[in-house]
């Protein structure tokens, strides 16, 4: 009986505008946003409320009647009431009986509940087909009509007609359903709109704290150093020249830190003889974010290029260059040209471009379009050995930036070493490393224990 | 009895090659591109025509029948045939009973029927399941194989089977099928291909009168007044210094006006008291080419950067600079370092960075695949925050380019401000109400607004 | 009675945690990597062996059966055994009768059996349904939980049901399943994970070419002359002046070749007088890789543009720059500002910043996010209109900087032109062609062709 009603319903409007009635229980914001994208879209809308009395808020074009008259009118019903309130819909359960049910609830913690929403819908209302869907737009954006973000709609449910048929209302309010399987997947739609970028959180927490550090080294060393011992005010270098050398420095330590828990699981597995035991947490979780390392870095060197590049409009280095040559001039000497020092400063330069370049290249392997457009194969080849020759090519632009005054005393102030030189310890720890395990007697045993060798098995294969 | 000759059709090829045989009517130019294309993945193709006679132009492998007997050998038929056509249909609808008809045809104007195509043609033929599907793909693009653009074949249609059928087929022609739903999705799976860029007209006009503008502008300036006043030929500055001085005010001006109507927006909310009230359609549209007027800022700021970055290069900032410090050591005198000016010159240089660097971030999080992946409140933190950001970081290195000469009487010549000066109006207003659309007494209520409150409901809630 | 035992075992689990047992065939890497994270994801595992024996590999919550035995616990058998000994599932065809068979197995080598495993494995054991997929993941990736590379798992299978239930099992793994369509599919599918950038191969060895050539090109004309005939040591020219001249020179002729089979094609079209002859087989291969030619010299195009604003930067030209203005200075002249000079400076360097701009546009449009969000017709506009509007700006970039050495004999050193000549006989020819063919009367056939014309059509239409 029920059926045919809901079959009805779905003849009527067929021959006039082809939509279906949809009924929306609840007459919250995000119930009435709903509505009216609705019915803007061709859908005859029916409320299900507590008070049938209409108010200004709801869609002048929809009805508002009891739950259970509003349920009868239509084949589809989208809950757009809070989890707490679900109870009511268990005396309504007769009504329910073979309905498609939409679950569009949010919670306001990841993993809220033990069972996800939908799920626990599915369990009040045994007889209906429940349905995960809509909970990752915002009503603002619906309301408004201006949906610049993302328009997925992650769909999930048992009853593949069900879905098909709340995935056909996805599309025609102009959004982009996405069958996301079974209600199983339901919890992971539901902590979707929930995180804000949790990947990120370490990356820039530990470079803010990079730059912090590199701030105030390079503060003591470039600003305080001189204006005690020589009294020149050097505030200025704030701007740009202490900036360009926190940039590239947080940039190759963060590119050290992507390779080293490469290197650190590889002597791990050496050491254990197997693969198959687990990564101490700290490991498994910062190969996790190894991408977001990779990317923040990328920032800081395109911030080092950016700030390098604008060294000649700086009218500090026009002024120092300028009056370099005039007194040049007034003591009537040129200088020949220095072919050392051609080679070094060209060679510093060419090295750091074309790091530069194979970073960016990593970079655009990463969107994620590109990178699901390459197999396994091809992935591996460029985050990996490409990888490599980014960190070999930007380790020897530092090394060579140092060139002649390396490890000299005289560029120790106040026995600081210069900034960059801290910066080489975690690359040139990662590379020697790299290179020790290239070898053959450990290279072997690493590949043949990733291939599923152990060292000691416990039983005989 | 229809039914099961093409249920012998389909069981017949699956022992030899295990392509069904695919009817195709009309030998046009697409229909006979199909029909190459079918044959070289292996489907046996039998064209449909008015006139038997095989032509050079239908490929070897195929035969030509007349309509019906073509149709029945086939359980797909492709109807490679213009609307005004389909006429011709209805005498074969016994035949083509339970087949699937699949509709390629375009339009010439969006919405130029007031049903679409695949609808217009499931009326003529209501026993036949109707299939939409090939029309973005170009003759062109199949017969030559080279289908460098996109390979997304959309599909839509009523019969879940019939559409998996031709999704097969698409797949295997090294397309991919997206399933758009219900037949519903006709409409604007035809409107798709005639489209060119519909929401950059707005924008790429707007900047292109900009662009005029300011380069008359300038041009009065900056080469007409110092011809006039001092005779000199500054006629060179357009290629470069006028360029670089369009970009920077034409991507400010823009920037602002993506933030523009947010803030009207808000102020008309604020003063109706309800959300529930569309915005004028003027400011709808503007909100939904928002993105794409950001891009062009970004474009154009892209190109200031550039600009900016060959200055030293130029042979007359070489011949200037060179100038300069011959006169001063001619002169015999060496200017002292202003701090001042070093630190000016410095923060807008670095300012002008940061913004450059916030603005490409929010470039690379519009771009599709970026978009998809974060949730809406990733999205919103990006575009508002970071994109807030961008535009007081821009304005402000406006504001300091400015510096000492900002509203000096020197700088007007003929009455004209400095055109950047013009360039801050919008920026500044859009920070302003911004800056006060922030303070609790307005910031509360509108919150409110937006979560659905109204301050004259017609009805009591 | 097999179905009902699989009904059984369906049930039994949903009550506690929801899943379904997943047999699996074959206790090797990749077999135990998969019921390692099965197991993780709340799957009860059971392996089915040769030998029953457990081995401290296997996943201590799996049980190890008798493949029959193992068979029978299961709806779905994942067969983790490679091709060779698919035999031994023939005896037992019987149990395994109406399972979900999962092949995940790889080849060695493209193509390398004349059917894919997956439907020889359909053939071995006609009564079950096997689904094809996970061969697109690693062993390793799947054990560490790393999965930095593309998460999708490409599915497909004739029977709709198992290939729902394979993709929920892959969803439920944290990976994104994506529907191939039917068995058909399994061939690409099994050929995806073998190939390494398989488009790439031609531009990158055709670039490696171009390099060497003209590395050795400029290295005698710019470091070996100098060195017989002026004893100048220039060999710090390696670094950024030689590699400065590599990359253009590249960028420009790759940039021509993208084009230049476009024009051959039209030419052979227009000889031919018909589009429905294929070309020959270089030429088509050529088309097809023409987004990858273009990506390569967009690289070298944007390394040119680092390595030229770096140039005032390096110490050599610092150098130059300050001993020219010395010895001005020392000499007492001032040298006026030479307007043609700064108007062939500023406009070379004006244009190439263009030249890149768009070229960049182009390299933006081709992301697969991005060109899968736009049409055929806007595709079109942008890599023909936009791109031939680069090449005619980079191709007057370089014309411009020639400028008034342009064929002068003293640029001619042991009878060698400048490089840059050389790099604009390809690019200039492709400009004169195509400029040819825009006139009317070659415009018009070439049109008619395209839309299907025949000169001499062998029958009469």
């Amino acid at each position: 009986m029920n059926k045919n009603s809901s079959n009805i319903m779905a003849l009527a409007p067929n021959t006039s505008n082809k939509r279906e009635t949809v009924c929306i229980f609840g007459t919250g914001d995000f119930g009435r946003a709903l509505g009216h994208k609705l019915i803007q879209s061709g859908y005859p809308v029916v409320f299900g409320s507590r008070s049938t009395q209409t108010s200004s808020l709801i869609p002048k074009d929809a009805e508002v009647l009891s739950h259970a008259e509003a349920a009868q009118k239509a084949a589809i019903i989208i809950i757009a009431i809070q989890r707490q309130h679900y109870n009511f819909l268990t005396p309504l359960a007769e009504i329910l009986h073979g309905k498609v049910l939409v679950d569009i609830s949010n919670n306001l913690k990841i993993n809220q509940y033990p069972e996800s929403n939908a799920e626990y819908l599915a369990q009040l209302v045994p007889g209906a087909k429940v349905v995960k869907a809509f909970n990752t737009v915002s009503a603002w954006a619906l309301q408004s009509g201006t949906l610049d973000a993302s328009r997925q709609v992650f769909v999930c449910g048992d009853d593949m007609e069900a879905k098909q048929m709340v995935m056909d209302i996805v599309r025609a309010l102009g959004l982009t359903p996405l069958d996301q399987g079974s209600l199983l997947a339901a919890q992971e739609i539901e902590n979707y709109p929930l995180q804000l970028f949790p990947m990120w959180k370490f990356p820039i927490l530990l470079s803010l704290g990079l730059i912090a550090f590199f701030f105030f080294y390079c503060l003591i060393r470039d600003v305080i150093y001189p204006y005690v011992y020589e009294n020149k005010d050097y505030s200025f270098f704030i701007a740009i020249s202490i900036t360009n050398r926190i940039c590239p420095i947080s940039a190759l330590i963060l590119l050290a830190l992507v390779y080293l828990p490469g290197v650190l699981a590889a002597i791990i597995q050496l050491y254990r003889g197997t693969k198959y035991r687990r990564f101490p947490d700290w490991l498994d979780k910062w190969m996790l974010c190894r991408k977001q390392l990779g990317l923040v870095a990328l920032a800081f060197a395109s911030l080092h290029v950016l700030y390098t590049l604008v060294i000649p409009i700086r009218s500090f280095v026009r002024w120092r260059i300028s009056s370099q040559t005039v007194s040049q001039a007034l003591n009537n000497k040129t200088e020949p040209l220095n072919t050392t020092n051609a080679w070094l400063s060209d060679s510093y330069v060419a090295l750091g471009i074309l790091g530069f370049f194979l970073f960016v290249l990593l970079g655009i392997t990463s969107l994620p379009s590109v990178s699901n457009n390459v197999n396994w194969r091809e992935f591996r080849f460029v985050q990996s050995k490409l990888g490599y020759l980014t960190l070999v090519l930007c380790t020897a632009h530092t090394l060579v930036y140092g060139g002649k005054w390396f490890l000299s005393p005289s560029s120790y102030r106040w026995y600081l070493p210069s900034a960059y030189m801290l910066s080489l310890i975690i690359p040139c720890t990662v590379l020697v490393i790299k290179f020790v395990l290239i070898f053959p007697c450990l290279d072997r045993p690493l590949t043949r224990i990733r291939q599923g060798w152990e060292r000691n098995p416990q039983y005989p294969e």
